[in-house]
């Protein structure tokens, strides 16, 4: 039996994580802070992270909420804002457990297709032409899950003019957008229109998702509800885990620790890049992304989609390209590669291609 | 201005949080379980500490799930059974943040009494029998939020016989159940019908409420409903908190916090029925439990019922006891002494005399 490997999860590799960091910021939170840090307290989590992320983002901090990771404040604000049949864009594909719960709130989801790099403005324009205004667009604008894909200045422009001028919200997801390998930063969504986007991330893909802390930006009134939401529902998330977080920055760890992954996922993903090059030329075509955690593999129309229990069976995992569009998706395969070792990277590529010819 | 004195919160006191203990947890924890501990991870929670829990409750693992505390995972069983119009049985008092949950749900709830220490079994007979059979009876058994009444083995008997005979669940609720001053245990209502109780309790009253570790155990097919929950919700809880847990148990922590909690909270509930003893006998009676965080204090009914909002301006917060109520509760006070020193509860209770016969 052949080792198996997985492109089946997102995941950070264990092997980078900041053990040596964190030991020091544990200590130092329970030493210092823990009156506040191991009790209960606010349902909009710890106030001193929640400052520091007002400050970032040039905030007012009732603005701002922290939580058990993003997708869970998501979660709040689709429970206190979604009617059954109301309208949500969505990027198609896009991110698997957000098409879930805006599912399960009975939301109606148009998706707007993302191709040759760029998602379908025109599209948007033509539903929002024909009075299909939605109440959200969910958007991963940076390094999208599972695409890869980056949206352009331009397209962000366009994309936030049309908020604006329709009313809509746009929720910005940007968990990946640190992990820059090369090339400069496009400013985001939220920060070309503060009051038209929800802004959405998370310390998971930077420190470590075992900390579970995620944060959202809201306008003042819809934060309000996401935080009776999360009181109502947990008293509040951990501040522990959000203390430690905030003193990992606080140490300036966090820059480190970014550097560090940088340094590890440009080369993962350069091998990834060669791999697909080498292996898959005649069979699809992919994302060459600059940053992020994944690679969307798309095969061309004469190739059989895979049969994702028979690749398992050859000891590649995969998660069903399906599960990332509303309809369709059989020929897209994401290729998460930071928690793979480069050997393993180029082994599954090759399996794959194998499976593809079979 | 007076010092503020709060009988507003159930909170554990800060000056007791075991932080010498929890340092070396947390080092043992990112020293030889970081892989697990920092990373994503099965939704139902960290797998070592369920296992923990299914041997010390006897159940097969697939039966516990852990969250960012208990109440988390009440929303989760709610949210994926109860539809509008379900009738629940609740105590009444009780805790108010699960009314909440219950009524947003749209359940409809019918309150059991508590008087003299004992629910009103009686009442519940009636409703059943007049065709009322609910989908679940809530109960805190043992010190109960916020009356800190114990049910006695005797009701807990007829209770479970009933849920047995009429197929409803009873939600036992145990968080206090560990923090007992005097006198022994009475098996849990889990205990006696492990079948038809849906047990949940938490580690925030035993080691911290900042490490958010709480649990459920629940039959096999509800288990499976609320991981979907949990899992589509937010992936899954802090495996960082709950591997801290679990080392603080396996190093023997556990009862050492135990007692040394026991000590000072039967201290301060020994001052605070002092202080009852000396200032309140004309005004109400009041439970006298053997452990817990509460007493339930109850005024007579030729007292005016306190405004507590200008009780706050002489400087004493409390709750407002029509939250623990379906309708009533203008006369019952909590009075939770944990988290206060001991000359705080004394001048406190004199406090609430004065304003009764204000």
């Amino acid at each position: 039996m052949k080792d198996v490997i997985s492109f089946a999860r997102g995941v950070p590799p264990v092997e980078v994580f900041p053990n040596e960091e964190l030991l020091l910021c544990t200590e130092h939170v329970i030493r210092n802070h823990s009156a506040q840090a191991l009790q209960y307290g606010n349902g909009a989590g710890y106030g001193p992270l929640r400052r520091h992320i007002a400050t970032q983002y040039h905030v007012p901090v009732n603005r701002v909420v922290t939580g058990q990771g993003s997708l869970q404040l998501l979660d709040h604000l689709i429970r206190v804002t979604i009617q059954e049949g109301d309208l949500v864009f969505v990027e198609q594909p896009t991110y698997d457990r957000v098409l879930t719960l805006f599912k399960r709130a009975g939301a109606k989801l148009i998706g707007i297709g993302i191709t040759n790099n760029a998602v379908d403005i025109e599209a948007v324009r033509e539903h929002l032409k024909n009075g299909k205004e939605p109440k959200y667009f969910y958007s991963i604008a940076d390094f999208q899950n599972p695409s890869g894909t980056v949206m352009s200045l331009n397209l962000r422009k366009e994309l936030t003019a049309l908020a604006n001028q329709y009313g809509f919200l746009i929720i910005e997801d940007g968990p990946y957008r640190h992990l820059r390998y090369k090339g400069n930063p496009i400013p985001r969504l939220f920060d070309l229109a503060p009051d038209n986007v929800v802004y959405m991330s998370s310390y998971s893909k930077r420190i470590s998702p075992g900390l579970r802390t995620g944060y959202m930006i809201l306008p003042e009134k819809k934060a309000q509800m996401v935080i009776q939401m999360a009181t109502d529902s947990y008293v509040s998330p951990s501040y522990f885990d959000q203390a430690i977080v905030l003193d990992f920055i606080d140490q300036g760890f966090l820059e480190k620790q970014i550097n560090r992954l940088v340094k590890v996922f440009s080369s993962r993903i350069e091998i990834l890049l060669a791999a697909l090059e080498d292996h898959m030329g005649p069979f699809g075509n992919w994302t060459r992304p600059d940053g992020g955690f994944y690679v969307g593999l798309t095969l061309n129309k004469d190739v059989q989609p895979v049969d994702i229990n028979k690749a398992s069976e050859q000891g590649l995992l995969l998660t069903d390209g399906r599960g990332f569009f509303l309809d369709g998706g059989e020929r897209f395969v994401r290729l998460p590669f930071c928690a793979l070792k480069e050997e393993q990277i180029t082994e599954g590529v090759r399996r794959l291609a194998e499976i593809i010819q079979a």
